[in-house]
């Protein structure tokens, strides 16, 4: 089994020298899923039809957390992304499922930008919500697909995924 | 159904006025689990015995993390927070629990402060193992007690919990 | 005429003392005015009728932004907000009005947030649509009003007003 | 009419992906104007020839904040500035005019970085100069100059200029 | 000796509980000193008389960083600070000293604060006089002086210190 | 003798211009030295032993400190780290050193990152160590080494040093 790479031989953690990796296109997916009672799914669902729109508000906080990724993570590099999307659908009766997708030309991947974005995209709905629905739920934030890189293109096996929707 | 009070009568979003609330006592307790492989949770428990430790990591991502929520959640107060605290625990064989338990006087509760402090401290621990095994998610991120303030004492019912450990 | 407080004698700058100050009730009301295109204002409404809304961006941004002032502001202290609003309103053929209410309970007001939270905003505005319209300007930022401490209360005098709409 | 780029077709806002963009240097110029008392005018320009310099103050500011751009405009990626300058002319009897220029060698080009330090250098000398003068007003926040990238060469013309000095 | 009060009995690193604590007025002095050759300070102290001035370059540095403390050393409480003061001393021939005085009606104090302003402060200079003289060194940040709180007044003796001037 | 760079003809401050240099790879590294009364210095080498590990905390406020260099040096460049490091060594019977080393791929160095590292790794072991010895002092934060760029190899003389360990 390989290192844990952000710790050298002595146990001192550390930011991983990325210097001698290629700059290439890497694309990096991610998901979140809200559970949340049946009645707030209706009631963001329709304040997005008429006004006052919970999406909106979640998917500038994920887009602009994904840019303060680094200042998050402690080992992160700072990268200058080159676009960032976060997406939203319902999954009824009481779930919602959240998507950013990161792009980036680099030397290092930017798979925790794009957890980051739906995690606080999650956080986000969840603050919006919460005077309505304390119980919801952040459930399932993981990473669907990576490429680019070294390590070759990752795509999460629905079949054999250990935590199934 | 009450309202989501993030928005006014025209559906303009807003950090809602919390000048007329009374200043109390507020602790937030949440929690988050970590879904990993069974020997990705093996290394990170044996670095933590010898040399490099995963969780202390993660920790100390956690704990600045609360201090940012207000720079990460578009509509949440900044607060003064008086305490912040980060634990883990393993339920082996193959997931990490994460509780952060955060305390503050003032007008407005602590709620965003520790689910952005259990996140935080997911994501991170995603990020030192990710090398290790890219297929870990971070699993019900939840409010699970908040006592303070006029809407009073909430406790998560383990029972009738909607989503169960 | 007063001193300007930010330098002491020596002519070094500071942040001003405070500490001697009693905390009250402060609100603070300031606006600024984008002058655009015509085309580019139709579009602007007609999308806040439609899909995507260049005006709830915005209000993110001045929201978010009067939480930052402390940050970018050499000079002026941290204050706990209790409250931010920012509005909108078309002043038809070419021109959006932008106002910010903030509010705080503090031993100084809070004139600075709600400036920045309009030029935020209006900056934003231009971000938004500036591939339609380079020539945008962003003019007549000011204090409308401020109320609590010692200086008491500020009304913007609409009639000998130096720059008017 | 072209369309509102931060918007995709769904209307959802998003960081537009500059991926396929050659990296090319580009220049912004931005200006903005502070209107303010002839006393307040003195009273800053006598401070540079003493002690106690507002517009170094200013500078600075506007120079830091520069950096922020991407932390303030949702939608602006985070660019690795080359340079920043901002100067100032006194232009009597009543104003301050605040010039901004910014570099880059990147995908994007830096209109809302050289916007923003003109923004907060002019929020600055108000912030500097309120407690003897609250009547100033910020105006004509404007891009004068912007080279590099496929839109071209922009030059604002001083005749047909919808907002003059 | 005492506990290291930022970790519970578990080692776990934490943000210490000051919510028992009482608020009440609170000042903390530091000092550093920079080393420098004598060309090099002629140098700043005559810009300083002329044109274009080092020291309120990173006295500004010092004041915002002060502000900014919670957001580098980890477990730091966020404290609304009530005034920030940086001071200069020319120790010749080849020394500078900087001081800071903070202070803060809070339930913690403000050391970490004010040894923040002074490191950073001196950061700035070398930054701005590195061209001419990169063998420069930061010598000495200390605690001078320290009020408020139950650990009570606290001034270094100047005889006994461990590390003279 | 050169200039201040950071000054333009006119006295003015400015973030310089580094358009024109070459990308190229740029090593910096830094130390600095905390001195302590050997009982502390006993409480921070027992615990790295046992549990509660100040040096890690230090460790990784240093390197987030580094990736923050530009948000606190007002004229530095913000830059694509791709590597920090930072190592103690406990120099008995009294003082702690610490050693950073940044590497960059950038148009300017990285001397600034890297003294901005140890100098809030030690002011972090002071914070974390304040509660049992308030005398502790942080001293001689200098350059070691430098590479990269025209400016060439930069290493600090150990025998004509003006400071000596």
């Amino acid at each position: 089994m390989s290192q844990l790479t952000h710790f050298d031989d002595s146990g001192a953690s550390r930011m991983v020298d990325v210097g001698g990796k290629a700059e290439t296109d890497r694309v990096a997916r991610a998901s979140a899923v809200v559970r949340m009672g049946g009645d707030t799914l209706n009631l963001i669902r329709d304040r997005k039809l008429s006004k006052g729109d919970v999406l909106e508000v979640a998917r500038l906080a994920g887009i602009m957390a994904a840019k303060k990724t680094a200042d998050l993570i402690p080992l992160c590099h700072s990268l200058p992304l080159t676009s960032v999307r976060v997406e939203f659908a319902f999954c009824e009766p009481d779930c919602l499922r959240i998507e950013a997708t990161v792009t980036v030309f680099a030397r290092t991947g930017v798979e925790m930008e794009a957890l980051t974005a739906v995690s606080v995209a999650a956080l986000t709905v969840y603050d919006m919500a919460k005077a309505v629905d304390r119980g919801m739920t952040i459930e399932r934030i993981r990473l669907e697909e990576k490429t680019g890189g070294k390590s070759g293109h990752f795509v999460r096996n629905p079949v054999a995924s250990r935590t199934s929707d």
